[in-house]
């Protein structure tokens, strides 16, 4: 499954097949371009809870639902999961799976997190160690706002380069034998820091670390963009993006026109007022769980290759007088088995 | 690897073995009964940093390097690492990484951390996924004080139940073949919510869940306390661990003498005003990569059940009213490979 120059790389002999997905987005995701490829949206940001937190918790719960139902699958089938979130101490994706007897692996990766879930998610059934596996992740603008940035009610002016969280949760589920799409191989990250201290800028902080993660598979994996229908980032943004192009085309593997980026087609930056683009963990995950697989499924997507972005910071990190690290792990997401 | 009888719980057929181990403590922990388990302790709490956040990335640097030295290993050497803390987005292993170029994946699982790391580590090892990979986890009381309670200076008081974060960090590095200690199978744990509230007794919190998985593990391997010379909890701390004790023995798995609590052992609690036992993800953590891995070096325990303890809840959730969630992973460690 790797050989010696495969550091950060591997490819899965048996590769895990996608059972199930599902996503479940807000109000403002509704009204953006990709309104049509959400399971469930919620008329306002709360989803029927008290707080937001608990409202990102409940759409964490309505996608793994949604999973295991177009998987046929109930919560006792399932193995494992891997989860977590942006909130301090990934609240949001404890509180989904307490009591629920599944077995479960919390994540830390901030908006990675739906990348890293899905790699580990295929380690543990392509390893035989898992009957099939989980990986869920979510965000919720409102909680994210009040914990990282300013109270919603403080009504903080927001720079350009900012990215709106995106309010929503993904799910995908895996497990071995047949599907519509495979899970092919992965790239895992490392953390990456070229001293962006703008807490305002994450694609900036993040790129460096999606160029190298996105190089490092290509050249492993004895891969390039050509394979590839799409080549898809997590939330880097339009100032993000820009960065990813540009290092990947000055590393030798100019992606084209197959490039993009989820926190970019998530809204419509003209009408919507987001600045740069989309952000959270959950923006990579309702694009994965919702566009990208459903166009994989219908076939106009045969080859992606997903790049969950974090920037790995605090409020803590920030005030201390920290940069601001990024990482990217990457994973080839196939409707051919071999 | 795997039947369908065991859905939480995995054995290696190739078990990954201890390449080396390190642990880092403060003073206090020096004070206390394992004072000479410990590579390395500090003179105060901030190991030449200007902040506990940084101090605590700091231990997390010094004990990958003392398990790399005693791996012979270099960090260009080591294909995977997984971390985490307790700080606000796991800043403490984020930035422990920053920059080394080790492909890393973060973790959060409370102060299940170590344990999580390491089942997910031979996981990847012994699937061929990684050539190497290390488990990494650390807490600062101090910098947990002022996250979940109050400011150091405020001098609130502590309850009888409460428990001393242990200021330290562990790391394991796993990799293929022949060593002294082998991991040779682990139980995932589910989230387990008896409805405690009492942030200042989370031994009580975490207990259930332990027990749950400890049950599992013995079910669905068929094996029984007996099998184990030490079965050892991570840090539910006097309350906490009377809980497990006589839960596994309604379970009929009473575990007799040879169960004992990481949060028990690292402190003098009659000397060392800790309350009810230390805890936090150094805990298991150092007692781990202390204590236990070296009486499995000198042959002193054969087999270790290690089962880290986590508390899944943040001050968010409490102030929402909300109980503590609690987890518990299992790993199996062996100076036998078969």
């Amino acid at each position: 499954m790797r050989n010696d120059s495969m550091r950060q790389s591997m490819r899965f002999t048996e590769p895990p097949a996608v059972a199930g997905f599902g996503c479940v987005a807000g109000k403002k995701e509704r009204e953006g371009p990709l309104y049509d490829s959400f399971d469930l949206t919620g008329e306002d940001t709360r989803f029927g809870e008290p707080t937001w937190e608990k409202a990102e918790t409940k759409m964490q719960q309505l996608a793994l639902q949604t999973a295991l139902n177009k998987a046929a699958m109930t919560k006792q089938e399932l193995s494992l999961a891997f989860s977590g979130d942006l909130l301090n101490q990934c609240i949001g994706s404890s509180f989904c799976l307490r009591g629920e007897g599944i077995p479960a692996l919390g994540l830390y990766g901030a908006c990675s997190t739906m990348a890293e879930g899905l790699l580990l998610a295929a380690m543990s059934v392509a390893g035989g160690f898992a009957g099939s596996a989980a990986a869920l992740s979510s965000s919720h603008f409102a909680a994210s706002e009040r914990q990282y940035r300013f109270p919603l009610g403080y009504g903080g002016q927001r720079v350009p380069t900012a990215q709106w969280t995106v309010t929503g949760a993904g799910c995908a589920i895996l497990r071995p034998g047949r599907g519509r799409v495979y899970v092919r191989a992965a790239t895992v990250g490392s953390i990456v820091d070229l001293g962006i201290t703008d807490a305002g800028n994450m694609g900036a902080a993040m790129a460096p670390a999606a160029v190298d993660t996105i190089t490092a598979h290509f050249r492993e994996l004895d891969r390039k963009p050509e394979d590839y229908d799409r080549i898809v980032t997590g939330d880097l943004g339009a100032v993000g993006a820009q960065i990813v192009r540009s290092g990947l085309e000055r590393e030798g593997f100019a992606p084209g026109g197959r490039y993009d980026d989820c926190g970019l087609m998530i809204y419509d930056r003209h009408t919507q007022d987001v600045h740069a683009g989309g952000s959270g963990c959950g923006c990579s995950a309702v694009v994965l769980c919702g566009r990208l697989l459903r166009q994989m499924e219908a076939g106009e997507i045969r080859n992606l290759l997903f790049c969950g972005t974090g920037a790995l910071f605090s409020p803590v990190s920030s005030s201390q007088g920290e940069t601001i690290p990024g990482v990217c792990h990457a994973v080839w997401l196939s409707t051919e088995r071999e």
